[in-house]
Parts: structure tokens; C-alpha cells; sequence
């Protein structure tokens, strides 16, 4: 099959799980219209680049149309807010097969109906490399966004879940079979990473002053934070719950994990990370504290060293 | 100065115009954050891409910025829209200057300032070649979008401005100097063009029942306007306003005009036009009637040809 816009719109039209009743213009005009909520509106764009972030392969076409929505939902919630609304500005080589193309948006529309959002854009482009940009909107209480700035000294730094999966997965995925269950595990958080929507949502609801996932590792995505609340951090090395199949270096410089890391008043963390178990099955565990400035981690043994945003070769 | 994503944005911070009121999270967090009007909200995403819709040989940083933005604009503009928030997903080479996305930037800001939106969302990632893709949201009074699929039978098909400019214009630039004046605007049409935004509003109050912007070409344009309306178009060739730089080919296959196609019951014609001419000296000419079916075009002297969605090819 050639592949044309109009005729991968179309195809695309099959291929979507249908319009929501909010969404009064679905893909295929000159732009989409929705009936927003009541709440804020929340926008972030993210794109795939073929040899930057995937490799065909190694991934599937489905496996990148999922993650293309993954990460921007991993982005929206990051401020506690909901998806809604998807758009994906393609750029596919010429001689691509369609097939591909319907693989892709077969994968895009699993990821949207597990995170609740509609895809109601789409615009493709020619070009040597596949690019998959993705926008997604999302939608928050008004005024109850969680950004990067609110962390204050004293408080507890926490951390969803597993860190370092993806970076070792790639390792795995690269080296190629076989591969042990636990290496297995990390070439899939790699390949279909869960982005921590309703655990968000529920940090939100306990306090969470500040909140950021984790798409570029902790390091880097911690002294984002530090940077923009005007804080420190004191990261306890021992505390931070590394993937059974991957290293600390991994969990610290690797990124794509997609957990989240959230600030938190002390006397909060028990409860919502019980809650957090309950609630999602999702570990919550406190990885350090703020304090008034510099990013610093701390051995096992109590010694300090400066922690690299850019990752931890320093302590390798 | 090299290029990091934590560095373009910190620069771009400082180049773009600043949040405005409704603006709660402004680039820079996991995700922006707005507070939505009360109209619907529409959506839509453009990409440029180096090699396909431009070359660095031809077009400054400057300018293609400006045109992302635009090319987006005149899609929100179709749907009777007006333009709110853009977001910005760039692919940049390694080796490429960041003074160049900063220029890149600056074009983005200055079409932001004119067509009154805001950028809100950015994301940098390595490729191999330039990638701008934009999403642009919008804002439309409940239920007034205007789409493509409204025409009926028997009602006018009417056009903004003069078409074929910009294809002329691109094969005026690669040609090289010297240009006479019709030249220059014709290439000034490609470089920078100008969305019809408070026209389209104005045929909206006016009545317009489908409209489309003119991306890709009359021809084509027109051909989906019919396909999602399920009607067909007679056009009068001799009807239709070409840029005097251009040829009639030009108009009818060669895009990127960005002017509007829309129908309007016959009776509100003659008025729209002037009102269009009085408020913003653009020129509004009926082109064409809308039939059941077929797409035909009819030469100067009566005999009617099928016209090709593809172009004018079999005219020339």
C-alpha cells in the first residue's frame, strides 16, 4: 500500500477506537475540536526520533507508537493531571511500507485507550528518518497542578518504583538473546514504560509539593527540580530501589524509567506510600531530602560526594 | 554555544515574550499548564521538514520558525478559530548552531506576536535532520467551528487572495537573483505567509457553511472539502484569482497558499466580499458552485474537464 496522507488518515480513522462524546470534530479536518472540562488545561509535546530513541530493530513499530504516547502521559502526569487529547505530527520515510504506519497508530491506540485519551490530530511528512512527535493535553483541578518548583527544605524526596530498568534493557535488548525473566522485565519497562497517572494524583492528594518523572535519569531529573524550586537535595544512595537486572549508575544516569520523584512533607511519606501499595501496588520510597541548596549523595558508609546531573560515572 | 536541551530552553525562555494572564505553568515544567477559555478548544499540529518543506540554503532560521507557527495558525484559522497556545517539538543535528535555533526561535516569537498565541511547550531531540513540529490549540465559541463538511448543493465556493504565489515563489528562489517586484512577493508569499484569521472569522459570521485552508493546492483542497461534504465542486477557471507572478497551474497544484476556500449560501456572496475588503483589504471571489457530485472544472470557454486532485497536469 502507498503511502499517502489521505489515505493513512483514513486508514487511521479505522484503526481509532472512536471519537469520545466531548470530541466534536475528530481527526481528518483542517484541526480537531473538544469540548475541554472545567479544569486547567495541561499541554506537553514529545517526539521519537528513529536512531536517537528507537532503533526498528530492536523495537516494533507498535512498541514506538505505544511509547510515543507513554512518555507524554508520563509528562501530564507529572503535574497530576489527567490525558485527554492526542496529536501526532508523523514524519516516515518515503519508501516505508504502510503497514508499518498502521502498526505504529495500532500502537498508539492501545496506549490511549489504557491512559484514557483520544487521538484527534495527525499530520504526515516526508522525510529520511522517522520521527514520531506526539502533543497530548490533559487536565488538572484549577490551581492544583504539581510543578518542579514547590520543593522546600525539610522535606522528604520520594521515588515510585524501580529505577535503572530501561537503560539496562536497552543493555539487554542491544546484546540480544537469551535473556533470563529479569532481563526480560527491563527490555519491557524499556519497550512499554507505565507512566504513574493515578499514583500522581494520589501524591497530589497527600501533599506532594513538587513532582517531576524520571525520563533522563534521577540525577539529571533531580537537579531539574532542585533547580527550578531553588533548593538542594540529599540523595541517600542506599535508599534508592534499583531494578534487580540493572546498576545504581543505571538508575542515576540511565532515564526512561518514567517513575515519578515527588516531594513530600515528612509526616506524610508512611501513609502515602501505604496507600500508594494499596492503592496501585506501586512502591513509594523516601530516597532523600531537601535542604538548602546543592545536590549531594550520600554512601552507604555516611560519605558525601557531589552528585553529576548528568549521571554517575563520578562514583562508578 | 553548544546545544542542550536544559540550555535551548533557558535561552528560548528569554527570547520568548513572557506568559500571558492565563498562562499558570509556562514552558519549562514536565508540562505546561493554561487556564482554558469558555469556548471549545481546538487542536492541531503542522511539521516542517528540512529536505521536504524547506532548505537551509533558501529560507533563514528566522523564517522558518515564523512559517511553523503560521502553517499551524492558518489550520485554527480554518475552523473559524482563534489561535492560544502553540508547543514546539524540534529535531536539530548535534553539530548545528545554537544560534541558529535561537534564531529559529525568535521566528517563532515574532509569528506568535502577530497572530496572538503563546508558546507554552518545547522539546529538543537529536536527528539527523531538522524537524519542526508544532501543535497549536485554539479557541472557537461552543459548537461554531466551521468544518469542511457543511457545503451543499447549490451554495458558492469562494476564495481569499490570490493563489499560486507560493508555488511560483519557491521556483523564483531556487532559480536565484535578480527578482523583479512581483517575484519578490511572490517569494516573500512563501517565506512568510499570512493566515487568514479574522477572514475566516468573518465568513463564519457570515454564514460560511465548510471551509479549508489552501495547503496543498486548489485542486486537492478542493477535492476534500467534496469527499468529507459529499458534494462536488464546479470551479470557473477564469474565476480564479492568480498571483500575477504565477501561473494557473501554480493555483490549482502547487499549495502552501494558505489562503481560504469556503462555501457560503449565494445570497450572502456580494456582502461578505465587501466586508472582507473593507475590514482587511483582502479580496474575496466566488469561484465556483457547489453540485452533487464530481470535482469539474470549466475553461474560459464553457467545456468542462475532470479535475485532477492531484494538480493541473492534464490542463497544462
Amino acid at each position: 500500500m502507498e503511502l499517502t496522507e489521505d489515505g493513512l488518515l483514513s486508514a487511521v480513522r479505522k484503526v481509532l477506537s472512536g471519537a469520545g462524546p466531548e470530541v466534536v470534530v475528530p481527526i481528518g479536518d483542517d484541526a480537531a475540536v473538544v469540548r475541554p472540562g472545567s479544569g486547567d488545561l495541561v499541554l506537553t509535546t514529545d517526539a521519537l526520533v528513529e536512531g536517537t530513541h528507537f532503533d526498528r530493530g530492536l523495537s516494533t513499530a507498535h512498541e514506538i507508537g505505544y511509547k510515543a504516547i507513554a512518555v507524554n502521559v508520563s509528562d501530564i502526569a507529572a503535574m497530576a493531571a489527567s490525558p485527554r487529547y492526542a496529536l501526532c505530527a508523523l514524519t516516515l520515510p518515503g519508501d516505508l511500507d504502510a503497514a508499518w504506519a498502521m502498526e505504529l497508530f495500532g500502537g498508539m491506540r492501545e496506549a490511549c485507550g489504557e491512559f484514557g485519551c483520544t487521538l484527534v490530530g495527525g499530520n504526515l511528512a516526508r522525510g529520511p528518518e522517522i520521527t514520531v512527535a506526539v502533543t497530548l493535553t490533559g487536565e488538572v483541578a484549577p490551581g492544583r497542578a504539581v510543578t518542579r518548583s514547590g520543593a522546600r527544605p525539610g522535606q522528604a524526596v520520594v521515588a515510585t518504583g524501580l529505577l535503572g530498568g530501561a537503560a539496562a534493557g536497552l543493555r539487554f535488548a542491544r546484546r540480544g538473546p537469551p535473556w533470563d525473566e529479569q532481563e526480560r522485565d527491563a527490555i519491557l519497562r524499556l519497550a512499554k514504560p507505565v507512566p504513574r497517572v493515578g499514583e500522581a494524583q494520589l501524591l497530589a492528594g497527600r501533599g506532594a509539593t513538587a513532582m517531576i518523572d524520571v525520563s533522563d535519569g534521577l540525577a539529571i531529573d533531580l537537579s531539574r527540580l532542585c533547580a527550578a524550586s531553588g533548593v538542594g537535595v540529599r540523595l541517600e544512595l542506599a535508599r534508592v530501589r534499583v531494578h534487580p537486572a540493572a546498576t545504581l549508575q543505571d538508575a542515576l544516569g540511565g532515564g526512561e524509567d518514567y517513575e515519578l520523584v515527588a516531594t513530600l512533607p515528612r509526616p506524610g511519606v508512611a501513609e502515602a506510600a501505604a496507600e500508594l501499595d494499596r492503592t496501585f501496588g506501586t512502591p513509594l520510597t523516601q530516597i532523600g531530602s531537601v535542604t538548602d541548596a546543592g545536590l549531594v549523595a550520600t554512601d552507604p558508609d555516611g560519605r558525601e560526594h557531589a552528585l553529576e546531573p548528568d549521571g554517575w560515572d563520578h562514583f562508578a
